[in-house]
């Protein structure tokens, strides 16, 4: 159960599963760790979200829907790339919640290059940019590839001064969704040169939640991530602290106290971040990270579970509600709690999940939507 | 031997040890601890620095000129404070090269509050010098007496905004020796609210090697140093690593890379000092360094040494400057490789000190200059 590749029915059913409704990239390993193949998960879908107490139960988006899409990013010369086969990043495969499914338009080789992600205030000032700028000629000219948003400000400046060297733009909606419009050009010709990413399907227009999940695949790609200029409680540092808490090196420009695009990065600064007035400090401080990010990855990281007695998921369900609450627990002392066998657990916590009423956090815990 | 007040006399000889050529803070401890009185020292030095090679040999300034600068600065209203006696700051008195002897003018008991250096460019920006000065402010309504140098730029900033608060003005020349001229009216603001320090005499005209020496007394007053605003290689960092030989906090204020101005401060950042933004930083982190900074220092700090055997110092003479180089060896090493006693060895060391052959070095080491 180690996957090379997939054949064409079983990328239709990868991408039925991640593209479902409620089924995010945690629930996806889960649904495969618990059920074997996507074909499988597809099938018990409806029923899991219907025992976990959804109203309506979850329906996969249509076959035809699928090939509508793959049909349009092929049109486009895009590809997919899918967890666990060799064409997928191995530094973003290695995150807990890596996406099941990439779009990717222009140049999938650059994914396999060492990538640092460049972010940085949309309102960034003059001084910004410039810093972003020459950060990604000269990174670019070390070997680097840069990873960024395709935002207004440091994104621009850093994706503009890393086209001939290599640039990945990781984009919030579909990866033929061009945001900014102002950015169309610059879209084109990352296109062309380098590298558009999008775990979203095709025509969707980005939305506010979209941006978190899209910033955890520039960290997820990286070795490491550069703040350059962020204020406080800016997306930026959400960037940042996905980096760390992935295990990637952060690195953040240091600024005037009296410049609020500064409070940010001099914030992550105090908290560790390495301080960086040029690329130098980059290339002093990188790839001294967790080994093996550039390994290919195997998949899936859990191995395929036992398959659970019904009755007595039946008999758990109660039990499980019971021990669980708005306070997240770690899984495991769940299963201790209960005294539940954990093929069973996990069945009740898919069910929930996909009812919409559990939510995942990291570390391995589990949490009851309020 | 724990002097707690000086008379005249006493006061007239360490005035004129402290004030002669070649007899610098460490030097004059020496001269203390193996002669036990300033008057015992002052009697040999001569003989002293003849013995260590010195042509023309070493003479103190006349008790006369020493009493017309105790004149001169009784008829400005200053004193003198001795090293050991408890007018002396403690916190100053714990510096391995603590000057003998201050000169003060205005209010010395500012010199026994918790003092905050601060120090920077004196080409600085106008935000830089708004730093200064609103970090003065803060720090002065939390408690903190501030410190500075006196100069144009974040010392002018720092003082202006401490003169109510608690300011002292550590000059490198002579206490009545206004230095630039354009702080003449700033001088006299401080010499009524505030306090004027200098270790040097009355009337000397700063010049560039004093200033160096000037900001060790600034730290080693202070619990910490913040450093505003300094380029590389500037005086400021000269500061701010005495700090660290002192054992005391440094605290610097972040600028972006593309202003020169900030580079020594981002610097200083990158090796470990407090990243500052606002007094809260500096509140946050001081008063947890050394202990005893502010218990009064007793004096000397090394015990009396028995006599040395002047045949032994005739004997030992050649064997120590064999086993001396331009390389720094500490002193325990050189009693040990010559097998000679430690009042034999440091009557030699001392020899040679005064005739400008030997160098003291941190961490009790000597060296023959080159």
């Amino acid at each position: 159960m180690t996957p090379k590749t997939l054949n064409d029915t079983e990328q239709l059913n990868w991408l039925r599963l991640s593209r479902t409704e409620g089924v995010g990239p945690i629930t996806f390993r889960q649904l495969l760790r618990r059920y074997g193949t996507c074909a499988q998960a597809l099938k018990v879908l409806p029923e899991l979200s219907s025992k976990g107490g959804r109203a309506k139960p979850l329906t996969p988006p249509s076959a035809q829907s699928i090939e509508k899409e793959c049909a349009a990013l092929k049109k486009r010369g895009g590809q997919f790339l899918f967890l666990g086969t060799p064409d997928y990043p191995a530094a973003l495969a290695a995150i807990e919640d890596a996406p099941p499914v990439l779009a990717v338009l222009g140049h999938p080789h650059l994914l396999h290059q060492k990538i640092i992600g460049i972010v940085g205030a949309r309102n960034a000032s003059l001084n910004g940019r410039k810093m972003a700028e020459s950060l990604a000629r000269d990174l670019g000219q070390a070997g680097f590839t840069i990873a960024s948003g395709l935002a207004r400000g440091i994104d621009t400046a850093a994706h503009t001064n890393s086209l001939t060297s290599g640039t990945i733009a990781v984009v919030a909606g579909g990866v033929d969704v061009i945001y900014p419009e102002e950015n169309r050009a610059l879209y084109d010709k990352i296109t062309e040169a380098g590298c558009i990413v999008s775990e979203q399907p095709m025509g969707l227009e980005p939305r506010a939640q979209l941006f978190p999940r899209r910033n955890r695949i520039i960290s997820g790609l990286s070795l490491g991530v550069l703040v350059v200029e962020a204020a406080h409680k800016s997306g930026s540092l959400i960037t940042a602290r996905m980096a760390l808490e992935q295990g990637r090196e952060v690195f953040a420009v240091p600024g005037s106290p009296m410049d609020p695009r500064a409070n940010g990065t001099n914030d992550l600064i105090r908290q560790g971040a390495i301080l960086t007035e040029c690329a130098q400090d980059i290339l002093d401080n990188i790839g001294k990270g967790p080994q093996g990010l550039c390994e290919p990855h195997a998949f899936p990281l859990e191995p395929l579970l036992p398959p659970a007695d019904e009755a007595q998921v039946e008999a758990g369900r109660l039990k499980i509600l019971e021990n669980l609450s708005t306070c997240p627990v770690p899984v495991d002392e769940l299963v201790r709690s209960c005294q539940l066998s954990l093929p069973v657990v996990l069945t009740v916590l898919l069910e929930l999940e996909l009812a919409g009423r559990l939510d995942r956090q990291p570390g391995q815990q589990v949490a009851l939507i309020g």
